[in-house]
């Protein structure tokens, strides 16, 4: 593919074309059923109009003048995609003047919303709150209590400091927006939440850290017609779902996405909800895992290499990071640490090696390995793994024979937490 | 136990008492036998001298009114108890001026390295570097390439820069402490790495970034004690091993640890290091996973409530979050958010209500579940954590029939890094 490498290191006996029609059903399923008609971010470079895209941006170029903070406010997939975007486009530090997102509504940590709070205090900001329905608990708290904050600092101004992603037809945060009268991107009805990092979901706080929503927009379009033209025999997407499935018939029920990129935490976070949300249903699927390499060779590297072998491992990489300079290590005449022997390869090229290293030593572990990368930490490259790893998860749920669109499980602690709190 | 609650909900047939004979043998196993003496953290009152101690806090003084920044260099056991220990005590922004604790060494990401330099490049900054050996690859690099910013930037000063941590009596990174005249503390060659937290490799940073250790291991002591003059049938620190184990035989094969505290996140990556590599040999051994909710409830949920039933769910938390005023939402007069039903409550009650709710439902998905708790996030609750955990592990590890202190799977990994670079 343009921008994603594929392989895999199975056993022998495998042969990936022996599942064609497998694969085949679940494309059928996919694109012929459309179950529960949850399927339009297959559409990606429909989702947003022109006159839609034009008003977020004009939007966009607002908050990045006026603001220091943009508070994004938001949950799973309202959350996930959009800092898995910036953490995997940003530096590790914030070395430039500019707008900083932050997120909160996440979790319910009372200290957490009382340091933000206290973090925001001489800062300008503005709050996107982003839920589709409005009525999950966790970014309606944070809602009401940073709308507070912000009525009380900017007084007459308030509104023009919240801005609202939200459904265009239903809910209560549409019935707020709309009474209060602020201005507001919507979330296409056909997509779900763990689907929408390319809907404004993703778009707007990722545009708002400053960086180039068309490319990302642009990345997923081409993948998608590559996708959607080659057969599955020379489709990555397609085999990377039906591997997934053989390897859990196989007894593999915990995939361990693993990266030697420290700055994709965060996207591996977005996959496990996309894998877990979609699949983990019926009391069946894959417990999805992940792992910051090399880091995590120090404390899961003994599980990995001599665990239970209840394990396959899939490795997404990038085979440059975004660095201007590569950085070598200076010889030392001592030599008491024993490292001249790798003055003559830059960095990245040992974390390259510490990969391959690591995959070997797996595979001979007995770890079925699938190898993902891409050669650059940019925008295109990124949307194209968006797109590929969404359409890959939805054909994988259906070859598992679940809807990778609902997520009947969800509702119980919610139940819960009403119960109590009102038998109290 | 003072500082630790524990409650757990298994099946109805299942009866703690039952295991006593097990548990006393594991506890000889640990008390007695020894397994290759590394077993000294046992002893975690008596690990540091005076006259130890005393050099190490004159030091800590120095850093935090010389620098802005500590260095700390480290991977694996390193690191992880650290980190997890300044993450648990401090806020979620930096507010205060003072020394700031950062992390390098525990990758190979080439763009982590320049950034941290670029960051470095106007501060005042001490290294600390941390490996018993002085033989891993991932610190080994980093402490090269950030002593030569040290040398390049203080000159004849740059060694009181430079604050080494490892054994006494072996490894290059002793040979080049001597060598060089480094301030150097000493990690007991009795404890192995993730084992050392209640050493100079925790302690150090720990007492830089401004908490007392003191008090962790006052913590620690008391833990140690209980633990100690207690039977099995009144000992959870025994029991919690014992039901992992048996959790574990009739097919939970995963552990996923589950914490409302967000700032809890690193301290689960200890936990995962420490049991994942105390047990996981032999091709056996409970595959270690971390949620922190109840951000992932809204990814991982589905999983927890209808995924396959392999897993059981270990909540550590926070009765309290370390916060000065509690937080109230307010009423709000149109309530479209239909949020007032929670404004009798402080967001800690609401987050603990949360907690009660999400037990309930994954108990009602048929996941078992062991509640480990505590009152307040402060360092002595910390040193009875590390404390309660270590020893936990080493009898489940026993329990199991592996010896809890080696790790023979990590060097495939690195003997292949070493091959693929000498064959180019």
């Amino acid at each position: 593919m343009k921008y994603i490498n594929f392989d895999f290191a199975i056993d022998e006996s495998f042969d990936i074309n022996s599942y064609e029609q497998i694969a085949l059903r679940a494309f059928t399923d996919l694109h012929i059923k459309r179950t529960g008609k949850m399927s339009g971010w297959l559409e990606c470079e429909k989702l947003l109009k022109d006159t839609e895209k034009k008003q977020m941006f004009k939007i966009v170029k607002e908050v990045k003048k006026e603001a220091d903070v943009l508070v994004v406010i938001g949950i799973g997939g309202s959350y996930l995609g959009a800092k898995a975007a910036i953490d995997f486009l940003s530096d590790y530090y914030k070395f430039e003047e500019g707008l900083e997102v932050i997120f909160v509504g996440n979790s319910l940590s009372e200290k957490y919303l009382i340091d933000t709070a206290k973090y925001l205090e001489n800062k300008n900001f503005y709050i996107n709150v982003i839920s589709k329905s409005g009525g999950t608990l966790e970014p309606a708290i944070a809602f009401r209590y940073f709308k507070d904050m912000v009525e009380k600092k900017y007084k007459s101004e308030a509104k023009k400091h919240i801005i609202i992603t939200t459904s265009k037809n239903s809910g209560s945060l549409r019935k707020i927006s709309i009474r209060e009268g602020y201005r507001t991107l919507f979330i296409p009805d056909n997509i779900g939440g763990r689907y929408s990092v390319l809907t404004p979901v993703g778009l707007f706080p990722i545009a708002c850290a400053g960086f180039d929503v068309e490319k990302i927009l642009e990345g997923a379009k081409e993948t998608k017609e590559e996708v959607d033209s080659v057969s599955y025999r020379k489709n990555p997407a397609m085999q990377y779902a039906v591997i997934r499935n053989v390897l859990y018939k196989q007894g593999k029920d915990i995939e361990v996405y693993s990266t030697f990129n420290p700055n994709m935490r965060q996207f591996l976070e977005w996959l496990k909800q996309l894998f877990g949300e979609s699949e983990c249903k019926n009391f069946a699927g894959i417990f999805p895992a992940s792992l910051i390499l090399s880091t995590d060779l120090h404390s899961m590297g003994q599980l990995m290499q001599q665990g239970k072998r209840n394990i396959f491992e899939t490795f997404i990489n990038a085979n440059r990071e975004n660095v201007k300079n590569n950085l070598y290590l200076e010889k030392d005449k001592n030599d008491l640490d024993n490292l001249n022997f790798v003055t003559h390869k830059n960095i990245n090229e040992i974390n390259k090696i510490a990969r391959l290293a690591t995959m070997k030593a797996h595979r001979e572990g007995k770890v079925p390995i699938i190898d993902i990368s891409f050669e650059k930490q940019d925008e295109k490259t990124l949307g194209a793994m968006f797109y590929f790893f969404e359409y890959s998860c939805a054909i994988s749920a259906y070859i598992l024979g679940v809807n990778p669109f609902n997520q009947p499980g969800v509702e119980a602690y919610k139940k819960n937490i009403k119960e109590i709190l009102n038998k109290k």
